[in-house]
């Protein structure tokens, strides 16, 4: 899949609300369409391969078919961060806290210590990366597991928020398929070219 | 993949925790492994071809890599149900009222009414099949958008639950690939035999 593909897709189904929100639910994270999926999954599995990965750390929900797709082309298992620990979570956890912007409200992510160690090498996948919380809490278990983080790669990047800056300052690689440079409802989107990247 | 397969996972890897609670998080529900997942959506694909079905609906967050994995192998999108509103989720959507007796406490389900009309022809699908909860709001959901159900296809159904058991009083076929028909911490798990069905 080219980044270009993506991107038309993004022009044609995207509904931009904000200069800060973007829709993209009737392909990506509520209607979702998979053989586009299977394709971003190959294409961050091509990026990542022969890199050593031994498991993709996502957070629930929106993430779960990108590490999937993504994990099924690694030929590795994945692991998705609950939000909130559930009665039926028992024996020891990492955690993070994390402040959701889209929902407005701090919650827990958990992650079983049984599914990382220090001998995991470990890329963290996401649908979108915005303000970075999300990708933030993940990158904090993956130290506090002790594990090699490879780096965070996500289907768009709004580039504009605070999320990239924020793994570009931890010196953490970032591999994102489409950054958007900016976008309003009068203008749309803009993107950044992969030719400035 | 045969049931027996998924049996022998569940023996090995599955944890009794009480009569009533299966673990299985280490291969289906936090740790997942993405080419068991590919078999089951297979399996289940191949079981509901060409019944005309146009979309596969499951729920937030375990059902995800379910749904995908068959929709891909059935060539359609899936949706997945989302607990609890988003501030980013505008327009109408169906609601559900659900009580989770795992994590005790009563969500809200929605499904954005863009993604499900009465063209639509629907299979509901989930990871595990206990109270059917989940399933008897996604249940409700399909038929307030008027589409057409095919029927409710799980990975794990606990028989001894009331789940099953209220789809088949609501004429709702059910496929499960493993049936558990009791289990405790002393004997384990006894499955339901697939000739006995």
């Amino acid at each position: 899949m080219s980044m270009q593909t993506l991107q038309q897709r993004i022009l044609k189904d995207g509904l931009v609300l904000s200069d800060r929100i973007l829709k993209v639910d009737s392909f990506l994270n509520h209607q979702v369409d998979p053989p586009l999926i299977d394709d971003i999954g190959k294409d961050i599995a091509l990026r990542f391969r022969n890199r050593g990965i031994t498991k993709i750390l996502t957070l629930e929900a929106s993430g779960i078919h990108i590490a999937y797709a993504t994990a099924l082309h690694l030929g590795v298992p994945f692991v998705y961060g609950k939000k909130k620990k559930a009665t039926t979570q028992s024996g020891e956890v990492f955690t993070s806290s994390v402040y959701s912007h889209t929902r407005e409200e701090t919650y827990l992510i958990t992650v079983s210590k049984a599914f990382l160690s220090p001998d995991d090498c470990v890329l963290i996948v996401d649908d979108i990366l915005a303000e970075g919380a999300g990708a933030g809490g993940l990158v904090e278990i993956v130290r506090d597991a002790g594990a090699r983080l490879v780096g965070v790669s996500v289907v768009i990047e709004k580039s504009f928020q605070n999320g990239r800056r924020q793994l570009d300052d931890s010196k953490i690689p970032v591999y994102s398929l489409v950054r958007i440079a900016r976008m309003s409802t009068t203008t749309g989107v803009e993107f950044i070219d992969e030719s400035n990247q």
